[in-house]
């Protein structure tokens, strides 16, 4: 697969498993040898595979599924062997949060190394307005 | 330069052009080559770095500059040339945001290639809890 092609499948993996909250499936995609770290909204940075696998087991755990859409999916690529890909997303049809995910190449499979997601409060049909809520920079 | 203390140097001098003011600054430490984003806390992703310079000089622009203590400074490698640095943002020594700074090597330099920055609601000194006022994931 073409590397782009193989970053964006990477990606839309990490969007399957959560939706269907496989946690198998989400452990596998997180890197196994490239350090790992997650910044969920609000919550302060996991580092490291254990603390943040521990992370989305708990989240997985939930009593309802969250239905997840992603959205505006660009991915950007730093060399041969890292790829950040930012999307939107769109949870339960209401709040939506902005998210990167930094997925590497690790044994010749692309792999998720750091995710962080942030509720969005701007309108997403026009990014250059300033959002009136906004506490900070 | 070794390449960690380097990565540390150039987070350093965004949160220096920041706190600052510093525009021109700013302007310098951001890649040239290498594609360019940044989520602010609220915003939908700016990708393009003609998009990003004109948030930060926006930004950069606020009356009264902004007292930015960095902590919990973590740089994380991924290759020879691509590392995420994340750290705590304590911002007029009140609000807290988690950042994450992708910063690439580019004709020698290291130079930042992606910022995001969201607020934190969980107690900084015990980064295991769950916020209690988080909505979503």
């Amino acid at each position: 697969m073409p590397a782009p092609t193989a970053v964006l499948a990477a990606n839309a993996a990490f969007y399957q498993a959560f939706s269907q909250q496989d946690y198998a499936a989400m452990a596998t995609l997180w890197a196994q040898h490239y350090p790992v770290a997650c910044i969920h909204p609000g919550w302060p940075p996991l580092i490291g595979r254990d603390a943040v696998l521990r992370s989305w087991k708990d989240v997985l755990r939930a009593p309802e599924p969250v239905d997840i859409r992603i959205e505006n999916v660009r991915s950007l690529e730093y060399g041969p062997g890292a790829a950040l890909v930012l999307c939107a997303e769109v949870l339960n049809g209401r709040a939506v949060l902005a998210a990167s995910n930094l997925i590497v190449l690790e044994d010749g499979v692309w792999r998720i190394a750091f995710h962080q997601a942030g509720q969005v409060v701007a309108p997403l049909d026009n990014p250059d307005a300033k959002p009136a809520g906004r506490i900070v920079h």
